[in-house]
């Protein structure tokens, strides 16, 4: 449930998403979120009108007050990156701190109309942006992205990505191109990021991923061919691995880490 | 593969796939698709530094000439509506048109840049759009969309929707929203059309469609409670069919029909 512009009452208890940049504004005694009464928050009385709410927590209803790129200046207050500040909570925080960034940049991304450069409106009932100019309306981007663990026998192929840290190795994912179904999509993207073939695509599961604003959606597959070869540019290795021998793998709380585990037990 | 802005050989045979508004510029003659040299198609010129090529048939490139609300003015051209045409065309010049549209209408709705307002310029090498102003970029847009065959022992249930024409009765579906997975919007969009609650969801199948940008991911699900109960806007009515009652329905062209499909062959 998402309301643009809430009716807030200035008794009620409620937890405040403030974001300022990629950050999440916080306590700086504790580290805590920010919640209380709309008394208690006097710096972020200036965003009356473009409060989203996001959703409810314990009974509290949960605001995002996007700050844009304006700076905290309190000594009481500091910030976070969203991003990290996520992966250490719990799903349900997970959940309404994922939406509430998505809602962020889906309004800081579409002020203006792409179609003839005026400046857009908030539909007042669902969650989009219209121009009054030209009627183009926008809602927020949901990006199709395939994620897949490819399967040799005892064998699954994993591969470090340009971003990942501590030498983590993941499956293979990428985003769907226009006119591609999901299963086209896994078979270029398996073929463009380590040069082998497929086969015998399995359905897995599906997961929100905010960054930016990803749907990944999961397939376990078989090898089929070819020598593995990565460009070194967004793939800096792959390779296959027994069970006994993996590298860093991802959670299980991430699509990737279930993927893996599943891929696991079929190895054995 | 697409290029944007590709070097054409004025002696090279080419399709020229002209959009005006929604529509296809055709010859008048026949209601053939336009081919031929660079120097046979000359109403075109003007759009030299626009052209997409947006794959190939029969050996011979498409360029995409979007010519944006501009209308043709030719005895020898006419137009017809391009959703219309692509129905009756085979799966080869179906996907190509598709992706001349989703292009099309790409470009249309990202002149300008939604965070800062500036217009936006091609990012050569790959099909976006980039803002230099502010750096904001943008892909075409895919959205992920839900379709689901719902059964009841021997029985499916068939809706009509607002715009099905000849009482057509199709499989539910609805876009999915920021946060959630695939499995949670078809739970949420049965729900709300039809009032009733599913259960078991096997995933079936997916299918590009450019109308705008779907990516339609097909689910079989079983009835598990609740009395049909429909809004009447978005959907006019629904109701349980037997294999030997059904209503009009949906070619096999299209994933709904083939869940449709897949559904009576479960209910034998």
């Amino acid at each position: 449930m998402m309301i643009y512009n809430p009716d807030i009452k200035t008794t009620e208890h409620a937890h405040w998403l403030v974001v300022s940049g990629s950050h999440l504004v916080i306590n700086a005694i504790d580290n805590s979120l920010i919640e209380g009464t709309w008394e208690k928050v006097p710096f972020i009385h200036e965003y009356r009108n473009e409060l989203v709410q996001v959703g409810e927590i314990d009974g509290k209803p949960c605001y995002l007050v996007d700050m844009g790129s304006e700076q905290i200046e309190s000594d009481e207050l500091t910030t976070l990156n969203l991003r990290a500040m996520m992966m250490q909570m719990g799903v349900d925080w997970f959940s309404i701190l994922a939406r509430a960034w998505q809602v962020a940049l889906f309004l800081r991304t579409h002020r203006f109309c792409g179609q003839c450069g005026s400046r857009m409106e908030h539909v007042g009932w669902e969650m989009a942006m219209q121009c009054h100019t030209c009627s183009h309306r926008c809602y927020p981007r949901v990006s199709p992205c395939i994620i897949v663990a490819i399967r040799d026998g005892e064998r699954i192929l994993l591969a470090q990505g340009r971003n990942h840290k501590n030498e983590m190795h993941s499956t293979l994912a990428g985003f769907v191109e226009s006119g591609e179904s999901l299963e086209e999509a896994v078979h270029r993207e398996v073929f463009e990021e380590v040069g082998v073939k497929v086969k015998n695509l399995e359905y897995f599961s599906s997961q929100p991923w905010p960054f930016p604003h990803s749907l990944m959606v999961g397939f376990l597959a078989e090898y089929d061919s070819g020598d593995i070869q990565v460009d070194g540019d967004e793939i800096l290795r792959a390779d296959w691995f027994t069970a006994d021998n993996l590298p860093n793998i991802p959670p299980t709380f991430s699509i990737a880490g279930q993927l893996i585990q599943e891929t696991l037990k079929k190895m054995k």
